[in-house]
């Protein structure tokens, strides 16, 4: 058996005490598997006095994961700090100069810097792995970069924030508004300490533009990732899109088109009977589709300290195996520009408006968005609330430019109350 | 950029031929991505003239796919003749001899030679590796050796044999017989030359062995898989299974219990709004459970030229790579014997049996189940049907023992008409 891999372990939060637990009770395992021990040489933490719930007594400790970084019995820089810039940024460049390997969960840190610091790596003749960044413990890193290596990736699609999966689930089986959830995730700990982080779509942006540079050999273009976060979202759209078969979901979409690279995290309805649509609660969802293989589903926990911690162990493990894979699956220096789509590919969309109680008022509406080139796959007039009826339509593909103009002559009809909604639908 | 990768392709069916057009197609795609050229060198099938749309011309052909193992100009030999034993094992033997490593869908030959060829392998210094042989596109083997090899695995669940899992869902939605649809299946072109592969469960058994093996680090055992296939289920207890919530499906499990390792490919119930139960037509599905990770669930094409030969080539951008694991995830040696469990875990079971209609009959065959030690969970009677009714019953979790021993003594009832039937029920 070969010389046992030494880990540096910066950051002790749930995952990386996760982390900690795994190599202390599955260490034979582990050994088995890689072919070698692994072994913790030193851990670093902002606080060393706080209890951990973890023998850590073993281990050298370093306050500063700078130092940890360039130990000289560390092969493997394990970075669980997070936050895109900071502590976890030049800890991690302290690594690579030093000439480690670099295993971490940090999507934020990716998503911004993930060109440099793979450039920086490869120069190095190391490696960036990053299972833990994205879904958690679903290896879909490792299935994207190798399992569906030999495919042309058509389209990424995923439900990549748990915390968002479970407030629009829990709006709609609660029948409670998005205030109301909003209050109940953060009392239950599930938002970030920033929570347009998982609302607003940020975080899951992050994993989406590391997905798409994997899928389409682009540079990580997180700036181009169109976001919008699930805030707008009404109980009402809930219930009314369930009436017409769908659920909706905060939805990341990456593909490559004809007029450039598409990064969208945004809420778009699924077939409520899809597996996207079925996905309840927090757990996690990414589709892949690639030319040879058609589609594969990958499904699991999102978070959580055992599900990101096998992440984090799946890369140590491959790298104790020896797998030199390049941070986004082909050398840093190959990835292309990416070119951004600057409009998304036609679709179906959903829209939701509150008509009043005047002769031709669906007439005229349906007049406006004919003459917008948009033409109506399905619509329903539910009966009248107070002045108005709420109506909703399904169109057949049209483009969200399409719709913004009519919506734009909607007010002029005099018979719309209120901003109309709409809302695209995701096929799979 | 390192020296190209050079490959002995043996077998051009569909599967073959369709790696040989991704080769073709995606040449430059693929050696970004492996970091060197992957050429192929020489292929061998047992027909030469045949037109196999595809141009071969560049090739060297080799009629004896032995001789193909053993070229010098092959690194990498692609075995895709399938079957147990015969020209495939044989080459297969030649090209490790040769110092060759060996891409391979054969699941039938390793089911049976893996442990065999791994050490030889092993002790040549080369990999074998096997994504293709299960569950088609789905990267299953990598995710179970590689992304999830932090875990102490609990259970690996699947359906996969999409040609069982067709004729199933098919009866279901057509309302026709097995025989019916075992017709149409063989017309259609989707059973095996010997059916009992598909429909018997061998060839997915064949699946589970390499799984469980990589799983729970044991020797392939597919001698200890009980198998059982689809032959009897009727469509009377597809429709019942649904009444009472349950889909049928044609089920692989294979789990490490106090008493030895249990292996099972029998037709099992599944509750219908599952992901398992959702599952239709040919779509295969692995449920992967990982003391860390929870529950993994991975679901795509399982079979198909496109789908299969996506998973050859992984194996083949692994070896690329550079990537050289056990191919059973841990040394050959170091895998253990498996020591089959002798009986499966208790689990609630599904009970159809028609009674005949005389007072008291019900309470009789109640009678028999308790003092079997078996309780019923649930329970519905039809409205008799000539002379007997049909009783349909939901078990709290019992052994098949206790249902055998009490299916015995039913007859001395005198109130059972006919074999009753007893079907497990699998939670996730």
């Amino acid at each position: 058996m070969s010389q046992p891999l030494r880990l540096g372990i910066a950051g002790l939060g749930t995952v990386g005490i996760g982390t900690v637990r795994i190599l202390q009770t599955h260490a034979a395992l582990l050994a088995r598997r890689a072919g070698r021990e692994i072994r913790i040489s030193a851990v670093s933490a902002r606080n060393r006095g706080k209890n951990r719930d973890a023998d850590l007594s073993a281990y050298a400790w370093e306050d500063d994961p700078i130092a940890l970084a360039r130990r000289g019995d560390v092969d493997v820089f394990v970075e669980l700090i997070g936050g895109a810039e900071g502590a976890a940024l030049d800890a991690v460049r302290a690594a690579i100069a030093s000439g480690k390997d670099v295993v971490t969960a940090n999507k934020a840190m990716l998503a911004h810097h993930g060109q440099a610091l793979a450039e920086a790596a490869e120069a190095a003749g190391r490696v960036i792995r990053f299972e833990a960044a994205v879904a958690g413990g679903i290896p879909v890193v490792k299935a994207l970069t190798e399992g569906l290596a030999g495919n042309e990736i058509r389209r990424v699609m995923g439900v990549m924030n748990g915390t968002c999966n479970y407030i629009l689930t829990r709006m709609e089986s609660a029948g409670l508004s998005y205030d109301a959830v909003f209050e109940e995730a953060r009392q239950l700990g599930y938002l970030e300490a920033d929570p347009m982080l998982d609302v607003g779509g940020i975080d899951a942006g992050h994993k989406l533009s590391l997905l798409a540079a994997i899928a389409f050999g682009t540079r990580v273009a997180f700036d181009a990732v169109q976001l919008e976060g699930i805030g707008r979202i009404s109980i009402d759209d809930i219930r009314r899109a369930g009436d017409m078969g769908y659920r909706i979901k905060l939805l990341g979409v990456a593909q490559m088109t004809g007029r450039g690279l598409e990064q969208r995290m945004t809420p778009c309805l699924v077939p409520a009977d899809s597996p996207l649509g079925q996905l309840q609660g927090g757990t996690n969802m990414v589709v892949i589709e690639g030319d040879a293989v058609g589609q594969i589903v990958l499904r699991g926990a999102g978070a959580g300290a055992g599900p990101t911690a096998s992440a984090v162990l799946a890369d140590i493990i491959d790298i104790a195996r020896g797998s030199r894979v390049s941070t986004f699956g082909q050398p840093a220096a190959s990835l292309a520009a990416a070119v951004p789509a600057r409009a998304s590919a036609p679709a179906p969309h959903y829209l939701r408006m509150a008509l009043t109680d005047k002769p031709g008022a669906l007439a005229r509406v349906a007049t406006v968005l004919g003459e917008e080139g948009i033409s109506i796959d399905r619509m329903r007039q539910y009966g009248h609330e107070d002045s108005s009826a709420p109506v909703l339509i399904v169109t057949h593909k049209t483009t969200r430019e399409a719709i913004d103009h009519a919506f734009a002559r909607l007010p002029a009809t005099g018979v719309v109350e209120g901003e109309p909604v709409a809302i695209r639908i995701e096929t799979a």
